[in-house]
């Protein structure tokens, strides 16, 4: 035997799990998370979205930011219903940001879903950070990307697994963009390297390319508008 | 047109969803919601258990206590690893009946996970009661079986959900068996009809019959052999 071979101790690699959409919020979360973290996994989800080539651009950021590992999770989206990023019968609003209530592109409970996921994953592989994109300023109206509905999620979070309860691992739901404006988030992902013509946020996209009239491509258009720097997405 | 046609209104139809696992307790919290409500669904989940036949009992059940639907969401098993209910290489324990530790049957965060597909389901067929089978008193000691963690995600589910947040809809997590003794239980189903040789609680399942000797399968002796009823269960 090779007794020259050492054995790693993985004991202080700090770990975390990004929530990977493929949009700009969460590859901007991936980008600050591989910043300060030895080792990333990053989870994206097949629900049956209308934007699925998200999907791609997920798994392009994965491999640019190194992850180790990038896991798709397929869920069944008859649980997810009467969305119009689910429901073909049902049409993306354009050219209207929604005010004062929650636009039906909200997803049921899919935040909650998603964070299920990572949490399980956590205690799998022994992480403790979560990352997930969330903001509550230029933001769709979502329950769950308030500031209210991650601190419930992360109190639950460390109630609901044998190793928080054991005192072995505490569940922190990072969200690092959920109070500034989307022209900040932008700024913070260019210097750290994001290349976002390689995301995605649009709920509606046409041949794959940002239809840049639904919800979310105003105001990504306006995030990039007040940072004053080159919106490089592709619009059809 | 035929004026006789009566459009039916749904809108008093009680509805509830039971997470049915297809072992004793979830058997039981089907029986109880499907005699005081209307309408019931039901949801299993496939993530790759080691007693997988469970799933065929949840089907039959579902069928004898007239579920509108039962639903079998896949779950990808590689996010719930490190459990002797999942994993291969870790043996069930047999005839030990883990005290004061939670033992090694435990799979992260399922609860989380299964709780929050039926929320997710529930905002989309407008249903507030979600049934789940815990139990704390005759139990392996999951975190997730406990009073403090159903309190958690019900606080958590209602501030996650349009529904909710807009107060047409708030979700109750109905935990009927949560701090009864597994003898009172079968007591209960038995009155209502449950068949509990239609029951599997084993993790370990040997030619789709219970091994008689893991944590689940000497919890469920016991209630029998408390309650003075007959156990039916077929053991290898």
């Amino acid at each position: 035997m090779n007794k020259a071979i050492v054995v790693r101790q993985d004991i202080n690699i700090s770990k975390a799990i990004v929530l990977l959409s493929g949009g700009l919020d969460s590859t901007t979360c991936l980008a600050i998370a591989s910043s300060k973290f030895d080792e990333v996994h990053t989870i994206s989800f097949d629900y049956g979205q209308k934007h699925r080539v998200e999907l791609e651009l997920a798994e392009y950021n994965s491999k640019k930011f190194g992850a180790k590992i990038h896991k798709i999770a397929k869920l069944d989206p008859t649980f997810f219903q009467n969305s119009s990023l689910t429901n073909k019968d049902i049409k993306v609003k354009k050219d209207y940001l929604t005010e004062n209530s929650i636009p039906d592109s909200y997803v049921p409970a899919r935040n909650t879903v998603f964070l299920s996921y990572a949490l399980a994953y956590a205690e799998s592989i022994q992480c403790s950070s979560i990352f997930i994109g969330v903001n509550s300023v230029d933001y769709s109206g979502y329950p769950d990307c308030r500031p209210e509905f991650i601190a419930s999620y992360e109190k639950m979070a460390n109630l609901a697994i044998k190793d928080a309860v054991e005192g072995k691992l505490r569940i922190k739901i990072e969200t690092p963009l959920i109070d500034i404006a989307k022209s900040e988030i932008i700024k913070i992902g260019k210097s750290l390297g994001v290349d976002y013509s390689k995301t995605l946020s649009c709920y509606d996209p046409i041949e794959d390319k940002a239809c840049g009239h639904c919800d979310s491509c105003l105001l990504r258009k306006n995030g990039f508008e007040q940072a004053g720097i080159k919106d490089e997405t592709q619009y059809k």
